[in-house]
């Protein structure tokens, strides 16, 4: 039983220790997860309070056309119900689309370093994939679009960037979208989209008429801090999802998920305090990084991409054992850089002590 | 923006009509839905007293790995926590199992009537599908196994069958693997195993030790009652597993379901309950089709398939107007068949009075 050819060997996805296993293997009593750029402050309590079913509506599929939230969300977007796809968090929605599109032959082109999941999803379909280095962290468009070519099915964009959490520009943005032949889709992975603070983001819904190759994807999991629940969304062409209905399982999404996602979308002014105390959390580290000369990326998401000169395995070992567990990985290329998610103002502070101090022990070690 | 050639064109699967729709459209205060299988008793009760998860706890991505619900359903199985993963819903298994092992040059083999989504996957990922007649209802194994060959990765068995609701038997299923070269995952789809009653059925377990080939799928969604929530699992040797965790998102598990499945199989009693009822159930259906002179396939399972005489259209038309949704699908190749979910005791009267007189009605005006 051996696997197709393109499954043989990818990487099986190792998920990160649990806060509970942290606890247990560190001897700690309190553990701070600034890993997975998780809302610090939860979801709505107005959603919890509203979301139990009956055990007899459990027992029944949920709507696989989620028209309850469909029809809520296009009222609160402004736009079409036929305009938008739901997935089992948007990660499924990148699942959807190579599923679709990609294919032995075919290539998607992607910033290096940018969101995982869209190489892993393009090896599983046999598809090539071109990775155009990022330019002082940020998507290098122009040279994005120089890469594409016949054999382009999808361009990836992830804006603000994981793990760097830039930005690129609406008049970026439209100047890029001029050059892609409608051969290929762009895929606009807007999940941090709600905490951008900066006027000159894409309004990119404003795009979608203009450029019928374009999908949006967005999500419950960030700052409406539903991601135990999965779900994310899409916004394209009635054609385009047409398309992906083909390859969509009928009750992908779950009815806690749809229900939670109409409750989500009342409370707005849980968004907006959530949004404001992250541009309070995002000024509360840098300041910090400022003071301790480190260099970080101007971050229009919900983390901060640092980097601390130090190994970034040893500072996220040392961070580990005080019980703070931040993100870093070898494949980004910054040998000393960690992406840690703002956390609340207490959480920062912590992270930015345990982070001094051991810059401070370690660099008198070094000396010495 | 052309799909790959192996998504153009493929059905997009259309939803059945919710409860409340149904209501609006034909003025009805009450509908009873015998059309998903799914459980009319609802789930337990212990299971929403016990779900719901704080605000914060809503913010964090579910555990990939699902530790808590691994360790218990492995105990419950008497299995090693190695030999399971977890699905958003059996319908995702079926996806990583075909985005594994499929691809255009391959095939795979599978009854002809059994459960649609098989097929679906097979030619999203444009392997061949082999599709071998029932017999009486039944999957006819000795055919399935000859037609199985050296270009064979997966053989579909859903046992018992939807929508027939026949079984195959231990000793027919051990008859077969011995036919079936170590290159084809055979995959036992036993969505429904805990409704079964008759002795005969496989242990399936048992059979993992000496067919390292096979992988048997079960689900939250039927006897449990938690199909609003997705969560099923497959039960496999771990080197199987380890191809599947390939292909699989990292959070495809939403944290309710996870921790539903772990209340739900805390509570036996509401399973052994619901059995009971079902039996029940199955007797005051097919008592009444006898009377009513109706052919049925022998079920074990938690729906009945009966060949009503007339066009299921019609049927399943006077139904829906009296407020009952039975399923039909005229690619079942059985014209005058429809299935119908086991409901509560009350529900299966009221079905029985509207089929039988409709038929007494329809019976009338033809003699006219």
């Amino acid at each position: 039983m051996q696997p197709k050819p393109t499954v043989q060997g990818l990487p099986v996805y190792q998920p990160g220790k649990p806060i509970d296993e942290v606890k247990r293997e560190y001897g700690l009593q309190h553990v701070i997860k600034l890993a997975s750029n998780e809302n610090p402050f939860g979801c709505s309590p107005y959603v919890l309070e509203h979301l139990l079913p009956s055990a007899k509506e459990a027992a029944l599929y949920p709507d696989g056309a989620a028209r309850e939230l469909r029809e809520q969300m296009a009222r609160h977007l402004g736009i079409e119900e036929g305009q938008l796809l739901f997935g089992n968090g948007s990660d499924e929605l990148v699942q959807l689309i190579s599923r679709c599109y990609l294919q032995p032959g075919t290539n998607a082109v992607m910033a290096d370093v940018t969101f995982p999941r869209y190489e892993t999803n393009c090896r599983i379909e046999g598809a090539d994939v071109i990775k155009v280095p990022l330019k002082d962290g940020t998507h290098d468009l122009d040279a994005m679009a120089q890469a594409v070519n016949d054999e382009t099915k999808v361009v990836w964009l992830c804006n603000p960037n994981n793990p760097t959490g830039t930005m690129v520009t609406h008049d970026d943005v439209v100047q890029f979208l001029d050059q892609i032949p409608s051969s290929a889709l762009v895929v606009m992975d807007e999940a941090y989209v709600e905490y951008v603070t900066d006027d000159r983001f894409p309004d990119s819904l404003s795009l979608l008429s203009e450029y019928p190759n374009l999908i949006i994807l967005r999500t419950f999991s960030k700052i409406y801090g539903l991601a135990s629940l999965r779900v994310g969304y899409g916004i394209a062409s009635p054609d385009i999802l047409t398309e992906l209905n083909r390859v969509r399982e009928p009750f992908n999404v779950n009815a806690l998920a749809q229900r939670a996602g109409v409750l989500a979308l009342e409370d707005q002014s849980f968004v907006q305090d959530c949004r404001t105390k992250n541009t309070s959390g995002i000024e509360q580290l840098t300041s910090a990084f400022d003071r301790l000369n480190m260099r970080y990326f101007p971050s229009q998401a919900n983390f901060v991409f640092v980097q601390t000169g130090v190994p970034s395995e040893e500072v996220f070992q040392h961070l580990l054992e005080q019980g703070i567990i931040v993100r870093h990985d070898t494949s980004w290329g910054f040998p000393t850089g960690i992406r840690v998610t703002i956390g609340s103002q207490e959480e920062n502070a912590a992270f930015i002590q345990a982070l001094e101090q051991f810059i401070q022990k370690r660099g008198r070690e070094r000396v010495l």
